[in-house]
């Protein structure tokens, strides 16, 4: 199926300036990168990332698109290219694919990335999808998560908890508020919310060597934790503080640009400041004066 | 496992000056590439592309780098960063990873790759390995298929044939002589010969929309064809003609630049002519002074 359905795909995808030989040769060549490169990759596999039975393929296509994006995003980037590798089961190869690539292309399309290049196989496993991201930042510095200073302010980009509902397939991807973000203020250290809002938030501060002090009746909690809460039994918090799946960036910047930036109409009244970064590593809240440790859960990977 | 073992590949993977940020954050930072920037991707999934039973786990890992570095070679371009995504068999999935990555670790110390980014997985299917590749053209255009022209000669790296008796697990990476011939001469197309050497010249030819009169006599059959031969009854040239996974490169450039590479004694005397570009599409030989039709032959993915 390879030959005639990269044919198709070439007719597809649209071009745009920043590959200058996408499908079809040996490798893609893209035009120098203003400013510096960023390359995620991320693969969602049938029967432990999705369930393919249940789900539109589309939205599968989608949702892969959409977890490298945020992964961009993290980083304060314009995405520019995808890679996108595909591992087929051999029933109804052509036409998997096919229903996956509605999905990839709808979100290129949405969020001017070019589909530059990738592999096809078919084999005796289940729905693989596999995409390499390449995007830029055009001044300044990316977003790493070491970048985190003690006094700063955390925000997050959003509500969390309950994305398991249908949210997770087609979340917002970030990227719009990122790059707002950018010309506003000054972040220092960023992660995009994949494994749980505790969790991942536990690993940007980590690897600044610091910790936080949150103000948790600042969490913003999603109508749909409190939907998903009605159903398990456990609060709506516990969703918001450990579900996966939100895609929500979580940053750190001074107090002042934190206010600034919640001050700003451009960008709305999603963002949140949910804590302080302090220089005793771990998750704290103060309860009657004194600090209370708190436990990051979250979706660790096997 | 992933934690622990991208804890343990961090502290492997070697650290160039071309990946500013490497594993472990969002995504990669890469510094600005200098001049023309490509990407490949290619995957290989046990059962369809290797056999992991009979094969040790470090050459597959090895094998999966390499067919990514032939295709940088195919443009002209030097490696810098690759991103490894696996999926991994349940059973074993540490020992299995830690076993291929030997093979990887190998290969990009050998070439002067980074290890930048990726993704692991562990499921319910046969090991895959998904490798996106970027590399870089200093100065000067990239090789593309697109540009043969009428009277070009027609020259090829090395030797066909009979990879399967384990040439093609540590195949020789073109890169050296691909960057030895971008200083000596202009090449005009290349492809690397993944699929065999007809096929792939027969796309190459139709993406430049020309074809070719071979000088049959003058392909270089490989030793392994002549072994392979005689235990499958085919002539030691129809494999040379049609086996997969050689990984020589394919290229055009003036007659007067093939003499010139194939005199040079840096190219040495792998580097041969075989034929000359002609306006008529297609594979030709004469024959008694007519010409005759050839039949490109090779690996077509299902």
């Amino acid at each position: 199926m390879e030959t005639s359905f990269l044919a198709y795909l070439r007719g597809r995808c649209r071009t745009l300036p920043e590959v200058e030989v996408g499908i079809g040769d040996d490798a893609a060549v893209l035009a120098p990168v203003q400013g510096r490169q960023v390359i995620c990759a991320d693969q969602i596999i049938d029967g432990v990332d999705f369930d393919a039975a249940g789900q539109s393929l589309a939205d599968i296509g989608y949702k892969a698109m959409a977890i490298n994006l945020s992964d961009i995003a993290a980083m304060g980037a314009v995405p520019d290219a995808a890679f996108v590798t595909l591992a087929l089961p051999k029933d109804d190869a052509t036409q998997t694919a096919g229903a996956v690539y509605e999905g990839i292309l709808e979100s290129a399309a949405r969020h001017q990335v070019s589909i530059a290049g990738g592999d096809l196989s078919v084999y005796d496993g289940p729905l693989s999808i596999n995409i390499t991201m390449t995007g830029h930042v055009a001044a300044g510095e990316p977003w790493l998560r070491s970048g985190a200073c003690e006094g700063d302010a955390i925000v997050v980009s959003g509500a969390f908890g309950g994305s398991i509902l249908g949210r997770h397939l087609r979340p917002i991807s970030r990227l719009s508020m990122a790059a707002t973000l950018r010309r506003l203020v000054d972040v220092h250290a960023a992660i995009d919310a994949s494994d749980g809002l505790s969790l991942d938030l536990d690993r940007m501060l980590a690897a600044s060597r610091v910790g936080a002090e949150l103000d948790i009746d600042q969490i913003p909690i999603h109508d749909d934790a409190h939907r998903q809460s009605e159903q398990s039994g456990r609060s709506a918090f516990e969703h918001a503080w450990s579900d996966g799946e939100d895609f929500e960036l979580i940053m750190t910047m001074s107090a002042d640009d934190a206010q600034k930036a919640v001050d700003d109409p451009k960008i709305g009244k999603d963002l949140r400041r949910i804590g302080t970064v302090v220089g005793r590593t771990g998750l704290w809240k103060r309860d009657k004066g004194s600090l209370k440790r708190l436990s990051p859960q979250g979706y660790l990977h096997g």
